[in-house]
């Protein structure tokens, strides 16, 4: 498996080209850092984007596809998709007004999503299992990651030289998505301890 | 203005309808509470969703659209997005895998997005003020807010009644996107005043 995705004429970042990361250890670890993806799908030339849950597994991703499975019921075996991930970390406020941004770093993988058969891992040895119609109701989606561009940006506002001057307070809110305090379900008896993972995001993930 | 979206053919959520919102006031809390929204354009058939920053103002978005606005340059005037704005609330861990989900709140935008000229207000009057270059480098479209749904999920877990027994922990992780401190700006001078909008998002949005 080569460290770094191929660039193609579809994942070549265009623009701010010196964020573009192709990396594969730093766009896993945005992948692994998020809860949401947006799946991205065309209809007759329409995009729609939905928000859903995903997980990474190796080289794949997958994810929860109510609508975009709808569209692949229609279809022979796969669809054109392209999920993105973003994540936030915080608002550059620049000098000028064309120089504002944001710290974020987002990935974006193109291909063909294809429907599979069982669920995923993770908090599955605690849960009680799905049964037959569950199974049925839930479709989950896969995609290769093979197609796949990340763009960064970090650090400090960028203003152009004769900006500086300007007499404006300037520099970066930092944003976090951070966890409360696990919230026990009202029917949950109390005797069953909070297990570790739930603690997980605390802080900040 | 209607106090409610129409409900159409692409916007009726399917999936969960318990969940649909079109009440307007609603959709434009979710958008106003966002920064990022992340748009969907196709090119022959191939999705692309992009995350940009966005500003509601009236019925109207505005999204800074470097990548569609390169595909505007190839088609006659307008060009048919998806704009998708998700917050994250929580994680919610039912008892049983297939009840596991997410707190959030989502609006997806359809439409014809089209050029603007001239830029957005908000900093503004504070920032320096965009000159020619950037105005022709700076690419905002926009969208008639149309077109619209919101899908919104709140509150407990909710297991089937034949699980509630089952013996594992369950309840919900809240989410929050957190500003810190205001960290101001390496070459700003210390005696101008941090404003008071840096604060604005401290203790979450």
């Amino acid at each position: 498996m080569p460290d770094r995705f191929p660039v193609t004429e579809r994942t070549r970042v265009v623009r701010e080209a010196n964020r573009a990361v192709y990396d594969r250890e730093t766009i896993y670890r945005v992948l692994d850092d998020a809860f949401v993806c947006h799946v991205g799908f065309a209809i007759d030339g329409q995009p729609f984007v939905i928000p859903t849950m995903f997980a990474r597994i190796g080289d794949l991703l997958y994810f929860h596809g109510s609508a975009a499975s709808r569209m692949l019921r229609g279809l022979a075996s796969s669809l054109p998709v392209c999920i993105t991930v973003t994540l936030i970390d915080g608002l550059v406020l620049a000098r000028s007004v064309f120089n504002h941004s944001m710290n974020y770093r987002s990935v974006v993988a193109l291909g063909q999503a294809t429907r599979i058969e069982k669920l995923l891992p993770g908090r599955w040895t605690d849960a009680r299992q799905p049964n037959e119609r569950e199974l049925q109701a839930t479709s989950i989606l896969k995609l290769p990651l093979t197609e796949v561009s990340a763009k960064i940006r970090t650090g400090a506002v960028e203003d152009d030289d004769e900006d500086y001057s300007f007499p404006v307070w300037a520099g970066i809110i930092p944003l976090h998505l951070v966890a409360g305090e696990p919230q026990r379900d009202d029917r949950c008896r109390s005797d069953i301890p909070t297990p570790a993972y739930a603690f997980r995001f605390r802080g900040g993930r």
